[in-house]
């Protein structure tokens, strides 16, 4: 049998036709048509039918669907509460992809949750009890494995690992407090650190590269300088690691787990990261042993994958 | 059957004779008697045949006993790593214990997970599948209950939730760190944050109770000034309950908890200090419904009662 792993994004839907050796054995993609949710749910049935058709087996080989959406869900999995990329708000959607399949049941979680379900199946994460996901980008998301299984709160709310406080009280967050990991790790808090060192050093590699142009700084710019020896995108990136090692810190004096894995494109920056990460981390740790810090590396297809394991989840 | 639980502190080892219900039956308490683990393991024997006899059933009528350490013990259960207090390093307790008491199964474990074990079978967190107690005391120490048991961490090294940042960078911490949970959220954090308030305001209630001796500022003194509406005093707790809400807000939004239980000296201050932490917490939160925040209630007997729970916990 096979299973069906729908990534619901704000510009595509991916859809993966998904083995149970955790292979996309057959894949399709279709615009995000800024429908209501009967109607996505229409279009993406429509679209699994035909996937299903040319992989030669129907929709009677498939036992289950799952779906991540980059939004909240309800505690008992049915409702989409705000997902603001794709204008849901309060969508039973569920029921409507329900409708939409038939007798093939459907599943529904969260985007960051089914990436660490994806580690979990397939990534970082095989063979761990508890392990941690954090994916840096915008913001900063992640996923918790506990028990060798998605965590999604103990009150099924969710796991918003981006907005514990990291340095409570300092930069402001998205979220409208202060000093939120989201508010030091993401790539957008390197891009703003990184403006504010152009500017305090206008004769920096960073600045000349930027052209002085703040909306030209973002994280990669900032990386790029740092690695060649830009002093002043140099400190901004020390400024980081030392937060995202206190961010592992924080998991790891907490939970104990095996693996933390960190994704998302500032980890283009490789070793030049990991290395002096791992450094900091073994700085602060408590623990002789502690967790593997490590790349993600599930990529583009984790949440394909990671919703197409929610049935095994569930 | 009874089970036997055993909390071994650095002045007294408490026993208590517990009943399927969790009560303690007969309870017994002897001084520590700075020896070596052997020696300590055949005192603790021999009070606890004559705990039993006076209760005229005998040690065959106890299927089990717990021993609670303060200090950290190696993945396995077996051996106290460091307990300071105890002068024990590398002491193979659970060994030694099971010597002298023959066939009955020993378990051993860290006071802060026997501490949330005793809040899971008769206290604040009765019913619960996610809950997190903190301890605040001259440090912060903590228990995680997760999938409705005792969470000793995923490599089983234990719960230094104490020790996760909450301000990186920020006060030092006792552990070399800056900025733990502690650093901010002990009654030792008041009472430093105390001396600093009676050193810029001399004219406060608050010098004027401790005769401006540093030494006679502790976390109590603090509290009471600030409760009776000494400036001084009253900008150290609010800070403080700041502190406290970030650090709860951080176990929310990674875990979800349904309850978070606060214990430690400091909880004498009863709702002065629950009800703006309440109010600091549901302004931060994210989630429209959020962990109860409540005094942990098992106190004194926590020990004792979690140690009893080990055998069923394990």
């Amino acid at each position: 049998m096979y299973q069906i792993g729908v990534d619901i994004g704000g510009t595509n839907i991916k859809i993966g036709l998904v083995d149970d050796q955790l292979n996309i054995v057959r894949r399709s993609s279709i615009p995000f048509p800024h429908l209501d949710g009967a109607a996505v749910a229409a279009q993406i049935a429509a679209e699994c039918r035909r996937l299903t058709e040319a992989q030669g087996c129907g929709m009677e080989a498939v036992d289950s669907v799952g779906v991540i959406v980059p939004g909240s869900i309800d505690p008992t999995g049915a409702v989409v509460l705000n997902a603001y990329n794709l204008g849901f708000h309060n969508v039973p959607l569920r029921a409507q992809l329900q409708e939409a399949f038939g007798g093939t049941p459907v599943f529904l979680a969260n985007d960051a949750d089914g990436a660490g379900l994806a580690e979990l199946g397939r990534g970082a994460f095989v063979g761990c009890q508890t392990a941690v996901l954090f994916t840096l980008g915008t913001g900063v998301g992640g996923g918790l494995i506990l028990g060798g299984k998605m965590f999604s709160g103990g009150k099924k709310q969710g796991v918003e690992l981006g907005h514990m406080p990291l340095v409570a009280g300092g930069e402001a967050c998205t979220c409208g407090n202060k000093g939120c990991i989201e508010a030091y790790c993401s790539a957008t808090a390197i891009a703003r650190d990184g403006v504010r060192a152009m500017e305090a050093h206008p004769d920096s590699l960073l600045a000349a590269r930027a052209g002085g142009d703040p909306k030209a700084v973002d994280a990669k710019l900032v990386i790029d300088c740092a690695k060649e020896g830009d002093p002043a995108a140099k400190a901004v990136f020390d400024a980081f690691i030392d937060h995202l090692g206190s961010a592992c810190i924080a998991m790891i004096h907490l939970l104990d787990p095996e693996v933390i894995a960190i994704g998302g494109g500032v980890c283009g920056a490789g070793e030049f990261l990991f290395e002096p990460l791992r450094k900091n981390v073994d700085a602060k740790c408590f623990f002789s042993d502690h967790a593997k810090i490590v790349p993600a590396v599930m990529g583009n297809d984790a949440g394909m994958i990671g919703a197409a394991m929610l049935s095994r989840n569930a």
